[in-house]
């Protein structure tokens, strides 16, 4: 070897830093980059707060979805009224994770009861123009980690106003929704994404088969039984009166745009991009993200058509949402055929489901406890057959304990408001359809 | 301190690169890249040219929004019309940009009548495959910026189109966007964003509450004032004749296809990614219109409840938008607890002029002048609460300046047009609807 | 020049990477990366993923397009198999490509038959957690091609489900596709972008005008040929009974998540955004994809009006969707005017194809073949307009061969299934509607 000159010397140092700098940037880099290898840590920075922003502002999107499944799958006369509940429902999700929500959800240091119950005070983002020394950049900027988690508590309350549409009026809901979106969702969601104790037992739920869509089931689930079906759907004999939709092109619009919002939901929750492993990772559950989908909707087609004998497109439409839900635990370490299977079981819990719960008399409108609740939970265990970090007691201990608290939480709310100031419409504003007797806008006024 | 070798030189160097650059970078790095800190230049270059190529689409996206919001918010006759004017409007719009709004908006060095009147002649991207040495990598690839701006101008255009609506033939319609998309809208954003005698005097617009929103709205209030109400709204005896849009699910889905586009709007319109202070604030971008959107839809239902006892769709979907158009002024610098207020009073703004648009007997059919111009000059005029440059006199001056200007140039080209081929369907046809007397095609055929 | 000293050799290090590292980058970078300038390869490696990754996610959004647009395209009373028909398309296609088409598309080194058949296996993904030192830095991920790529074989099969729509039952419909995105699509996209013959002699498709739309287009002219028109379509005399859309606001969508996804479709099509000159590219070509739609619509609406002396809405959507389809070939070379008029020429070309096939009595529900045939084959041969590197007899060589190959593959299929199992409905069950017939599942229960 030829001695170092002060040139070869720069040279060398640049040879480095571009062919093989992991090496050496294992000891001048922040603790938390090694996964970098020769990204630039301010770049890795940006591109891993970026795929959030990108990731919020498709599971916002989610929202758009959920309220054109739910304006496709009720009664044209409870059109206008679901639409009304999906936008302020959002909206007071959104402000209620404001004030309270993230800063339970994310305690940092400061919990008030230690892995239990985080902190209490608003979210605040960086200053405008953060400078790069000031930045913690290990993570990601705060405001693109606000602005994904907001739309996550979002996505947790949407998953209610489907099932219990078309019987409950507007303000109640919207203080249920305010109740789950400032304490429920984000103390649970504390105990694994904030660093609580599901987290220090090992519990595995990626994007939030448990922590997102069971808890919007276990939510929906308190609420239908609780509220009651719907005036005339179960006759006294037994018999299920069926309510079809009112537009199935909106349905199916909504389960795509939920399929497209997905992406970001599963996809940026790698929370990063900045690395080789990251991007290829991203890359992967994209993918497993729509083999699941997939599954779900092949299912539900075989099985209802070995079932019925017919296809029943409003079964597909719920097997794909179910295949994305249950690949949602664990988007990325499936290859892409168990992704496409654990979907598959999905779509299938919701072919049985279905009829399962109008047996029970719980009147779910489109869906949402099968595609949430069940095949969340189906999910949250099938993490253990891809991932061997999984640990399938402290999976379903997780699945109870996060299904008690939900559970046990939501219903006392709901009892609240049906004992104080009521949660269902008259008889007769039901019969006529609560458009025309809650919010006076029809929903297709020259379609009657 | 031991003496520096050659090797250790090497290794200084890349600790320096990637620890602490920024103090030397300011002394070898071109100089409008000082913000990056340690991202390479070049780097920088592809992800503020990103964020806008991003932009661009999720703005061309706002265009099936405002054809869904007013497709939803016009009667079923004319539905098929407004859906054709909405194609054909942005396609025109983007030709005429091309052709020569986009050189008249930024002049560079080529100014006309200097900071008044632009350049003119056609838009020319970079020649494929372009060099580094060639690129100019102080900002960002023409094309993104093309590809980003030509968005904005069709945005403003699509204002227009719903406040007119049910009463102008396609073809005067066209002729009008032609000239706003040419001449008009151009002329007056260069005045700001292409470095004109607004942008010198202090005024701040981020996104284009006035540059891009008031400026449809003026020209849609021009247009509504001269083309007079749609037969039958208001009575002689002073009577509102309502008319119901409709399709709820159309208009409550574009709202949320505009809502989501937005993001692209402001968030983009930081033109940049590639440094810790851009990411950082590109996400607070995205969480405040958020922000601004919710605290539009949640006053727009509070106050209509308190006025009227029931909560309106309409005035929901409406106030939402009117947060949006509220925060676009100024995204970037208030908290989220400000944007949000300052989105609701852009709420408060849409219930309470739309019935005063009725009471001065302007059809405005889908209420873009709430939404767009009174909600817009409020946002423009609330920069000045969160940012300490701006200035109040001069945010009231530009107001005045770009609505002289843009409704006076309106006003002159729907009197030309009015005078000559004439604007408005004969009665008969008015009353069978555009859809079967100008084209032919119904939006719903089977539903009648 | 003052000697090089220890200390001013590692500022000359940083200098020169963070200015002109593109000299000294050719020797020390890997082979694949020139283009990179000063982008660290990994971070070229990482945009380069990234933007596939986006683009996947807008071209599985173009599956929505079409199930909109076929839903507003035809009869409400098959509206929901219409749905259906695509959510299980979309769903088998993928599945038939991540099991068999995949490997034949992209065979690597791994032909079956050299350049003409490719490679039989599933596809395999990259591990999690990728290490830098086991990836092709000289690409992009794996995972994010497949999952890229897996979305164009989806797009082929939805142009079919349109041409042939109300008349064909859900089963051989599906088994059709798997035969279409297993074999047919998979095996003639390897000839060009497998590396294959056609790439070999010089052919030239950037995104995809034969490789993907006229693929469908073939299949779905075979199909239409081959099953016949839907009864009552063509009067024995020859006269043509107009069959309108239900509902045109579905259509408009459609058309709008068509073009929005297009800009993934065709601007992800550059594979890489990782350097000046790609970054470039991809704003080059978004502000082109939307120019071909624009001059497509323009087009459209101009040549209807000379000479129906009224404008089609339905012939002005498909002129914009031609015009994505016609510059979909080379979106790179042209300029932004001429890819406005080679747009222009694809929406002449279908309101001059619409009316002649008819007279063929060629029955096409939605005009697929028009758009996705025939603009594709237009737009094919443009590219000689302006990349100086295409040949016209090799162009038209490549038509012929795909032509020729998938229409016949497509006609032996659709031959097969209707000698066995059978393509069609009963009279009775065509005239009820497939969706009561077939799937019991009305889309609009409560508008007749």
């Amino acid at each position: 070897m030829k001695p170092i000159t002060p040139r070869t010397a720069g040279m060398a140092a640049l040879a480095l830093l571009l062919v093989a700098p992991a090496a050496l940037g294992q000891e001048i880099q922040p603790s938390g980059a090694e996964a970098a290898a020769d990204v630039p840590v301010v770049v890795k920075y940006i591109l891993d707060s970026f795929i959030m922003v990108l990731g919020g502002i498709l599971v916002m999107w989610m929202a758009a979805g959920f309220a054109m499944l739910e304006a496709g799958f009720v009664r044209s006369k409870n059109v206008s009224m679901q639409l009304l509940k999906n936008i302020t429902m959002y909206s007071l999700a959104c402000l209620a994770y404001y004030l309270i929500g993230y800063r339970i959800m994310y305690p940092g240091d400061g919990w008030s009861i230690d892995g239990i119950l985080g902190a209490f005070g608003i979210a605040v983002l960086e200053p405008v123009g953060l400078a790069a020394a000031d930045a913690d950049l290990d993570y990601a900027t705060t405001s693109s980690d606000f602005f994904f988690q907001v739309m996550f508590c979002a996505t947790a309350a949407s998953i209610v106003s489907g099932t219990v549409a078309e019987r409950i009026r507007l303000f109640p809901f919207l203080i249920f929704v305010a109740v789950l979106t400032m304490f429920i969702y984000p103390i649970q969601a504390s105990w694994k994404w904030g660093g609580g104790f599901l987290d220090a037992n090992g519990f595995l739920d990626f994007a939030g088969s448990t922590v997102v869509h069971s808890v919007g089931g276990w939510a929906a689930l308190a609420g239908a039984l609780i509220l009651g079906a719907r005036r005339g759907k179960y006759g006294a004999d037994g018999s299920v009166n069926a309510m079809p939709g009112s537009s199935m092109p909106l349905a199916t619009l909504g389960m795509f745009i939920l399929w497209m919002g997905w992406f970001g939901f599963n996809g940026a929750s790698q929370l990063a991009i900045g690395s080789v492993g990251d991007i290829a990772d991203v890359g992967r559950i994209m993918a497993n993200t729509n083999s699941g989908a997939i599954g779900g909707a092949l299912a539900a087609m075989l099985v209802t058509y070995a079932i019925y004998k017919r296809v029943d497109l409003t079964l597909v439409i719920n097997g794909a949402l179910a295949g994305l839900v249950s690949v949602t635990a664990e988007p990325l370490t499936p290859g892409l055929g168990a992704a496409c299977l654990i979907g598959a079981v999905g779509g299938v819990i919701v072919v049985l489901a279905v009829p399962l719960l109008d047996r029970l008399r719980i009147d779910d409108v489109v869906g949402a406890i099968p595609v949430h609740l069940f095949a969340g939970i189906w999910g949250t265990i099938a993490v253990v057959f891809t991932n061997p970090d999984a640990n399938i007691a402290v999976q379903v201990m997780a699945i109870m304990v996060v299904g008690i608290f939900v559970f046990g939480a939501s219903s006392i709310v709901w009892f609240i408001l049906k004992a104080s100031i009521g949660l269902r419409p008259s008889e007769d504003n039901e019969a006529l359809g609560l458009d025309k007797a809650e919010i006076g806008v029809e929903a297709y006024p020259e379609f009657h």
